[in-house]
This record gives C-alpha cells, sequence and structure tokens, in this order.
C-alpha cells in the first residue's frame, strides 16, 4: 500500500474535521494545522465555517435546516477538494451529531477524522472574541449554539482534544503527530 | 513578478473556465486540460456542472434563479479552490452574461480565463451524448439551454475554441499553448 504523494497517482488525501462550541478555538487550531501541512509541502485547504457563512453559504440561516444545510455544503466542498488531491482541515461548529455523520458519509469514512476541540462552555464564554456570548446573553441572538441551540459533542473523535489546556502550538503538534503515527503523512526528502 | 511555484508562496493559480451549449464538448475538453496539467504534475481541478448538480447543488432546478445560484456556488468553490493552490478547470454551461460577470469578480478577474467552447447548435443537436436535445424535441424538458432557455455567447472570451472543428486534444493543446505564453505556466526542471 503506498502512502503520500506518489508521482502519478493521486495523493492520499483526508479531512481533518474540527467540531466544537463557538470560541473553543477552532479556527485558530486550523490555521496552525493548515500551516503545518503547507511547510511540509503539502497541499492543505483551510475551510472556515464562518469564511463560508460570508460566501458559499451567505444564502444560509441559522434554522436547523440551514445549519444541516451549512454542514452538507462543507462537506461537499470539502469531498471535491479530496478529490482533487488536496488535505481539507475543516472548522466548522457542525453542532449535530447527524449531520457530521453524514459528512462523514459523504465524504467517506476512510479519509474523515473527526477532531472535538473541547473546551468547556464557560471558558469559550470567557473568551468570547467575536463577542457571540455577550450578544446572546443581552437577547440580540437567541439561536447561538451552546446557549439557545443545542451542541452534541462527538460520543468517539478520532481526536479529542483540550483546547482549554493546551496552546494552539502543542494541540497542532499533537494531531501532526496523530497523524505521522496513522502512517498519513511522509516527510518528502526533497521537495 | 514570479510565477509558477514559489517554493514558499502560495502558487499563482487560475480558473479556466469553460462556457457553452449543451453538448458543446466542454466536460470532455475540460477533462483534457485537468489531465495535461496533472500530468505537468501541477495540481489540477476538474469542477463538472453535472457532478455538482449531482452534489453540492443537487437541491437547485433549472429556473433562472436556480441556475444563477448554481453558477455562483461554483464560482465560490472555485474560489476556494484557487485560494489553496489548486488550478480550477470549470466546464459548466453558466448560460448568462452577468452570471458570468459575478463569477469573474467573484473568483477575481486576473485569475479568471473564460473560454467559449463553441459549437453550432445544430451539430451539439446531432451528437446529443445524454440526449438531452431529444427530450427536449419530446417536450420531456422545456428549459434546456439553447432550446427553451437562452444561451448567452461571451462577447469578449479570453480563448474562443470552435469544438466543432477541431479534436479536444488539439483544443487542449491550443489552451497549454495559451497559457505558456500568457507566463501562467512554467515547466518544472524536476517534480
Amino acid at each position: 500500500m503506498t502512502r503520500g504523494n506518489d508521482s502519478n497517482g493521486p495523493r492520499h488525501t483526508f479531512a481533518l474535521w474540527l467540531t466544537g462550541l463557538p470560541a473553543a478555538g477552532k479556527t485558530t487550531l486550523a490555521g496552525e494545522i493548515a500551516g503545518r501541512l503547507r511547510h511540509m509541502d503539502v497541499p492543505a485547504c483551510l475551510l472556515d465555517g464562518d469564511v463560508m457563512r460570508r460566501g458559499l453559504n451567505a444564502d444560509l440561516g441559522f434554522s436547523e435546516a440551514d445549519r444541516e444545510e451549512n454542514v452538507r455544503r462543507a462537506a461537499e466542498v470539502t469531498k471535491l477538494l479530496l478529490d482533487s488531491g488536496v488535505i481539507v482541515v475543516v472548522a466548522l461548529i457542525s453542532p449535530f451529531r447527524a449531520g457530521r455523520r453524514r459528512a462523514r458519509e459523504l465524504v467517506g469514512a476512510e479519509r474523515f477524522i473527526e477532531l472535538f476541540v473541547d473546551a468547556p462552555l464557560e471558558i469559550c464564554q470567557r473568551r468570547d472574541p467575536k463577542g457571540l456570548y455577550a450578544r446572546a446573553q443581552a437577547g440580540e441572538i437567541t439561536d447561538l449554539t451552546g446557549i439557545g441551540s443545542p451542541y452534541e459533542p462527538p460520543r468517539y473523535p478520532e481526536i479529542h482534544l483540550r483546547s482549554d489546556r493546551d496552546t494552539p502550538q502543542a494541540l497542532a503538534d499533537e494531531v501532526i503527530r496523530y497523524l505521522r503515527d496513522e502512517g498519513r503523512l511522509q516527510d518528502r526528502g526533497e521537495s
């Protein structure tokens, strides 16, 4: 079985799917991971939920149906990217187990790696870099995940990261170590 | 100005946007072009309208609004792919000038290359590999582009290809030649 980058075949790609509460640190960690992969000369793409909300998914709101459609489209784009040889790092609340399961099926289970970016709600509320929790407390947002809308934590994620205990750098190291241990990454001698 | 693949910077990517009537030969040509690019060790992704209709855009129909949304999403995905260093070859009827102009703006004009895959309607009707024109003639499809729904040919495409006169191989050669002439491609000494 060949891994890594065959000279004439498609790269063995995979998706790192980061799920967690708002302000759990998904985007920061995803950026760290994607940066490390690119530094290793591995083409990697960051799909960020907030960025997609401003572009591809700008027509969607926050109803349950729209949240599911948001996840579905992210999964479809992930699939397109994987099929073109790019590793995808997805940072997306993706609050529902069923939606993440559908994403896994759509992307292909063998190349779907679920990362639970786990921090207690109180910590996320204290961080609140975008002021979302403050706005929820003020009643301006009624359906924020974790407050007015449920978040269903993964039961069996491939990687469970405590983002309140370690720095994003340390967590990214852990993810890269996991990928190496699983034979998903190979250093290339020369580029 | 550097072109091609910098060792530590992002690749200078671009989108080849193939527009034309149904059965004009867009998908075949796009496949030829993407294959040649990959053979040159350039990461290239094929975004095919029919494939997207079965996945990302499966919720869309063929009303004018849905056609525009179809084009918008293709452009958004193109943008995501370009931003991750992949060259994108899009095969999409994209019938309206306004929609293609919006796609160009969204993707970024400096990396949007419009290819008009041009064959006379009669030739497309005669080819009809998917039997769409036959179904339109039988009244089973009322809004097929070119028959019940208009196709607005590009006025100033970057490349105008007559797909009734040349083989897909010859046309792909022409596109690669264009890309080289424009400094968009560089052969890498070793891979």
